[in-house]
């Protein structure tokens, strides 16, 4: 395990490398199966297409569904299927960056497959992790998971909307949240409603203009 | 890989060989993280509780907090912390064996860890899996994750409660899950209302009348 670690993160630090020299900023986002990840990507794409030139890597391991609801944006998009792998790598990230003219790109997407667990293990060379995490999922998801909530840059709650139909209870969720991660910014949202989205994408762009001066 | 999952298979049939002979049914339940395993077994103890004696083995990454919601049905439970891992294998069901009387059990109930990938591959030793689904997670599940809906001998869709506030098409899910397993039975419950619990128990019942009979 320590082996396969060690070469995911020698490759994660070379596709680090050629992304900086390309400016080009990687955002890796890790959640459950059906958190809202590719209708946040489909928010993403209709509120920021015109401000910034996306690129997206679609992690599924089997299917290119997520992939295929992306289409109608017109932004390139590779899928990378695992065949059954829990997780993406760096290895697979590398061998499809060819695939895109990153001359001509922005930010990257990549949506990772949905599972709390091993994507945190696994730096892909991004710039930085975002999780996500629904409300209809429960409030115990940070102490439950805590490597991901540790690792990641922001949190984004989604389906703020379901709350009153739900026990989720707001302020154990911070509590916990902030055991693990003091400092981490938490966005509530819903990609249905639309609620919060703005201050969510404020923070992304500013991401982005920091990310790009380093 | 292949490796690890013939080792895993070794052990399983050893545990699935001992529990036949001691006649407990274990039941290994796989869903997402928050998609309401821990809710159900709840129903399970206050149902059924006194008609059969329950044992529960609940994985976890890192807490015992579902444990803790569990104790107060004073049933045996034993908490697997798999430290990290993503799933729970026939080594450590094996190895927490021993913490029950076996001969004072009926069934046994495995909360596997919050995955839909992993768990599906793992055999541990049990009668059957059992694949559990929120309605909040998308009708696009069976497609995405076929293994898991292969390998399940029931599905149920939880939180039917939530479907009038989602985008979750019904018909969509039992066309995609058919396509997979056609013979599979589904039960559409919800933990929090009890809708649709009567029916799932009087088949879970029925299941383990036929495999202490076999």
């Amino acid at each position: 395990m320590k082996n396969i670690l060690d070469r995911n993160q020698d490759k994660a630090d070379e596709v680090r490398k050629l992304l900086r020299e390309k400016n080009v900023v990687m955002v890796n986002l890790i959640s459950s199966p059906g958190a809202g990840k590719t209708t946040l990507l489909e928010r993403i794409c209709e509120n920021l297409g015109n401000k910034m030139k996306i690129g997206i890597i679609e992690g599924d391991i089997t299917t290119d569904r997520d992939g295929q609801r992306l289409k109608k944006y017109n932004i390139p998009i590779v899928v990378i299927n695992t065949e059954g792998g829990c997780h993406l790598d760096s290895h697979s990230i590398s061998k499809v960056l060819d695939l895109f003219d990153l001359n001509a790109l922005d930010v990257l997407f990549v949506e990772n497959v949905g599972n709390l667990i091993c994507p945190a293990h696994f730096d892909l060379g991004e710039s930085f992790k975002v999780a996500m995490v629904s409300t209809a999922e429960g409030d115990d998801k940070p102490e439950k998971y805590p490597m991901l909530f540790r690792e990641a840059k922001a949190v984004l709650l989604n389906k703020t909307d379901l709350i009153p139909y739900t026990n989720f209870n707001l302020s154990n969720f911070k509590k916990d949240l902030i055991k693990i991660n003091a400092q981490i910014p938490l966005f509530e949202i819903s990609c249905t409603s639309g609620d919060g989205l703005r201050e969510w994408f404020e923070w992304l762009s500013e991401q982005l203009d920091i990310f790009i001066k380093i």
